[in-house]
């Protein structure tokens, strides 16, 4: 009996690494995940991958590997600089391909292959053109056109968290600029907003739960985050027309508290022959990278959907 | 003896369309011109570009013909809607490629052409990823990633003249939204804030020649123009992370007095990892269009240098 061959995602952060072991067809065989270590500057993280994979199935049994990690990513697979892995310059598409005895391995950005698993599994099935924009504790993004992830000149396209939407702010955003939608769209952005009109959250979930229900200050800072991302998505769409653009990560959980604001702002700034682009909720949650993964793995065949 | 096989680029405009014959190398054999039919809703036009392509050179030396059009092209080279050429909903490449006897016909709008032809034989030769943006009498631009135009999901992507820069603003622009980097760094947008400023300048060009002669209201207005223009570029690098961004068009000839503003405000809002990006001019002038054109006719082929 031959063994069903598999491909391996593998979704490294910088506090836990997500395996799934998948069909070329999408479906979750298997998954697991063990504990990073960063310790010394993180140069365990690749042996610890290829050493967990040995561990599930035999390496005659994988297709190959595709890896997502926290940082820009240059398309030979070299990752450049991952602050929470403490990586500086690491071609590690080659080392854990060495480390798997020759299995291809492919890698790109976290952000970007999240949205490469909605295309595939998820909310952006059928879309030939997706932007996946992940609103958790700093706003991030990724492409996907014609079926292939944008990873840019320099291994950061997809950066909108730090799209400058006002240009008159004074504070000053963690990258250094003023005015980035991340200082609005983002978790920390809304909690902050919300303390400055004197609710005392405790986080951004409850800014919307207070939205959701009619409390004043809350419904404003929810709008304002709402309007700016939207701006932020209707320059966006000028530029690259895509056909869809999906909201995922902690603050979409607030729903249409969010969405509402969003839409509106979209459909006044965004230019007339764009105006049909659709606007939903990702919908694979904090899986995304692990299918996004998975879908490297299998290249370029089969495009952005699973049929 | 075997006659040497040539691709035709057409540049259709609402008062002449442009033709060039090109080797496959890029090398311009031969170019004419004729005035544009734009009678009955511009039914005339494909086949006085047939007629045209005709009297130049046998079919049988023709490899193919790429077309650049003033509107947005769908993928299989229907236009949808050229105001300027009178045309509703018209499958352009499939009329023309009738009309010459089945020769390979491939369309673009006018904008994602220049793009290309910058690619091809001008000052984009050998970046994988650019944006062409024109500053004439509105503002359009042009993106070509990996050898490909991206023509958008409603073939209107590239509509970076219609970002939103200035969401404060009170006047409406010409697509009936207000802010727009139209309205500053087009050559109307110029000579309007000129002309608010009490300059008595006839046009653009004008103002251009003032602020570089050290006259301080134009050198206020191209500052401006300049600064909302990086802005975009700022913005449009934080999402794509192009290589290089080359202006071209009527405005782009006021050089310095329009660059530095530029440089300075994109570095000052461009996300860090994409500070590298290239600033710089187009080369081709009127002619990208055509060459773009021609680049089209040859398809996937040799991506986007000549090399």
């Amino acid at each position: 009996m031959t063994k069903e061959r598999l491909v391996c995602g593998v979704d490294v952060g910088g506090t836990t690494i997500k395996f799934g072991l998948f069909t070329p067809q999408g479906e979750l065989r298997r998954r697991w995940r063990i504990p990073t270590d960063t310790s010394h500057q993180g140069r365990n993280i690749l042996p610890q991958i290829a050493r967990s994979i040995r561990s599930q199935l035999p390496l005659s049994q994988l297709l190959g590997v595709g890896m997502g990690v926290p940082g820009p990513v240059q398309r030979d697979g070299t990752v450049n600089r991952c602050v929470n892995l403490g990586w500086g310059v690491v071609p590690a598409a080659n080392i854990l391909s060495h480390l798997l005895d020759g299995v291809p391995v492919q890698v790109a950005n976290d952000a970007n292959a999240a949205a490469l698993g909605e295309c595939w599994q998820g909310a952006g099935q059928g879309a030939d053109s997706l932007l996946l924009v992940t609103l958790g504790t700093g706003v991030g993004s990724g492409l996907v056109l014609g079926g292939t992830v944008l990873s840019g000149a320099h291994g950061s396209a997809g950066e909108i968290g730090h799209m400058t939407v006002a240009p008159q702010e004074k504070r000053v955003c963690a990258c250094g600029k003023r005015g980035c939608l991340e200082q609005y769209a983002s978790a920390s952005g809304i909690l902050r907003m919300a303390r400055e009109r004197g609710l005392s959250a405790r986080d951004a979930r409850e800014v919307s739960t207070l939205a959701a229900a009619g409390v004043r200050p809350a419904c404003d800072v929810m709008k304002k985050a709402g309007h700016l991302l939207g701006l932020a998505l209707s320059n966006a769409a000028c530029l690259m027309d895509m056909e869809r653009i999906l909201l995922g990560g902690g603050v979409a959980a607030a729903g249409e508290v969010l969405l509402n604001p969003t839409r509106e702002s979209f459909q006044a700034n965004v230019f007339h022959a764009s105006a049909g682009t659709e606007l939903a909720f990702a919908a694979l949650g904090n899986d995304a990278g692990l299918y996004g993964a998975a879908r490297l793995a299998l290249g370029d065949q089969s495009a952005t959907t699973s049929r």
